[in-house]
């Protein structure tokens, strides 16, 4: 396994454009519209699956899959189960967003169980990771009452029991697969003023795990380069609206030669 | 209770911003986006939880509830009940949003059982308040066929009877508790060419509800806000795409100075 | 039946625009906020009533019904069944919109038997196209992996079979009954890096439909009308997310005096 350099995400963005792939989505509907828009825009391909008999066989085909738990509603709770089950038994790498996990019963519960099915990468505040890791109460709504520094070993641990990648979402972004750990000091404020920026970098980890390279190079390159962009819209923003707008527009025009040595990653 | 004056929105939108209340929607999937986002550009915090047994204890610990029966899905259904019933007996105020009910079955029914309820705020367009109140047929689909004119006495009686605050969407914008009764000229009709214009302001009034204050003055500052932003996004856009996009950054933008004696609200 | 002439679209834009017909629409999460604006953003009124009990009701009383199979769950795939049926019954124009059929099953059943049903329109991709008409597989997800012209035999041959109007949406895009066959050269790249772009069509089509013209004629101009407003609106986007907001506006502002002797309209 390669280990990551500040040159892979440009050649990740490289190889997403040319491939474009084929990102499944089980996603909540306050966020799918977005969700989809960014895959687009990015250069990958969404497809928003989220059928009882047609997710497994829609999660053994496509290049990645998203289960992410907003709003899971019933025939889409079986039908993330299908997905993440076929996706496991067919080698397509998957990733769990856990919104809102904690004290939601529903989520909760479905959280669990599909982290029995071993998802490739876990996406979360850090609320969320500590919840799912500790059995934590989870944060406010759909907002981390905690740091991401207080979700640091949380997020280790839960790496190392799942052998899986954790991303904690925050003003620095936190991404380890349990050995190692990288920092990346990228993205706005304005990212937490709309609905879906966090949801919506989910689904681009998805994309870039689906590219075939390591699931920890994959979602550094993919936090590195979602967050750029969004600190670039920030530029052209007037304020939340317009900031989502200059999101999708900064994911189209980013250009691999702009993901070089000036990011803002550090591994330990 | 406190009487509302002019300067009542500009202190609201100050704890608004202060507090950020945790505003649940139960809404319909068209406008779930721009509903969060809506919340979000103003300070509040959304939480789009609208699941059987999470609708309950959400409403429980929540600022306030939006209950809209846009398009309410079987499982919506219950947890509208669930959340309704959970917000009465734990005091936290909720906001029913009856779109479109008169001759559609089963939002109608639905919304009858919910009034039973005691909803804290009503907000409707004239066409969906004359069906709740006196059983009339309803609008033209969602969109009204009466006149705010042709409505008020029915908002009166509904306010009467249930003992709520109803607010009535139109050019002139009328808020009545049965006593009391404000008409609030801000607006655009460019609010009326973006879907979720309306069902944006219901959520915008569960956040003022969410308060703590009389949700008479709740309804009116929100009311008032929300349609002063809309006045100043018209200013800005060229259509209604970035209509839809202005009115998010105006929101966000507004300062409560702005909200002083130059506000068009008449009391009677 | 009048045929169509490159002069019909600027007429059946002015009818549109005074009489506001009234779309149903039963479609996918994804694409529902962008459905309902463009409707509203050319001057038509949508509806989005997709539950048993009422989709029946108000087939019979819309102007027209939109039926698109994106994301169907299991309580709207009912609905779908009803409003088609009454829409059949009560002579409501219906378009069905056939997303990602072939592959996945669920999906490919429900749109068999709504097709015996017999829809006025059927709108989509080659792939979808040629899935309907031969029993092919489909495309990548939602993509298209056929091109236009591969599917002009098998739209033609649906035409025939189901006496209905087939569109068959590329970069050239294709309208048919079977006996006439108009060639559509409008439209721009980025209306396929915005999700929707083409659902929105469908929506548009079934609001022309609704003007009581004829269908080939309806779904002509529909195309043509969509097309050129995504035409200009490239030129004011600097991106995918400005488009979408572009596009809005020009289906808004679009003149019918602009649709007039320079659209590249063949007909053979």
């Amino acid at each position: 396994l390669r280990s990551p350099t500040t040159a892979a995400p440009a050649e990740l963005l490289d190889r997403l454009r040319e491939t474009s792939p084929l990102v499944q989505c089980l996603t909540n509907t306050v966020v799918a519209n977005v969700t989809a828009n960014a895959l687009l825009a990015l250069g990958a391909a969404p497809a928003m699956v989220d059928l009882p008999d047609e997710a497994g066989p829609m999660a053994r085909t496509a290049s990645a899959v998203l289960v992410n738990l907003g709003t899971p509603a019933p025939h889409q709770r079986t039908a993330m189960q299908e997905a993440a089950g076929a996706a496991a038994s067919a080698g397509t790498p998957w990733v769990l967003d856990p919104v809102a996990v904690g004290s939601l019963p529903v989520r909760t519960t479905l959280a669990h169980e599909l982290l029995g099915i071993g998802p490739t990468v876990v996406r979360g505040n850090p609320s969320e990771i500590l919840a799912l890791a500790t059995g934590g109460a989870g944060g406010r709504g759909v907002d981390s009452t905690a740091r991401v520094e207080d979700a640091e070993d949380a997020a280790l641990a839960l790496a190392h029991g799942l052998g899986a990648v954790v991303a904690v979402s925050g003003p620095v972004d936190v991404v380890t697969d349990g050995r190692r750990t990288a920092r990346i000091g990228h993205g706005h404020e304005l990212l937490t003023q709309m609905t879906g920026g966090g949801c919506a970098l989910g689904a681009v980890i998805a994309a870039y795990a689906g590219l075939g390279t390591h699931p920890f190079d994959a979602t550094v390159a993919a936090v590195a380069t979602y967050t750029l962009a969004a600190e670039q819209a920030a530029e052209d923003a007037g304020g939340p609206g317009s900031f989502g707008v200059a999101l999708l527009d900064r994911l189209a025009s980013l250009e691999p030669a702009m993901l070089g040595d000036q990011l803002r990653i550090t591994l330990s």
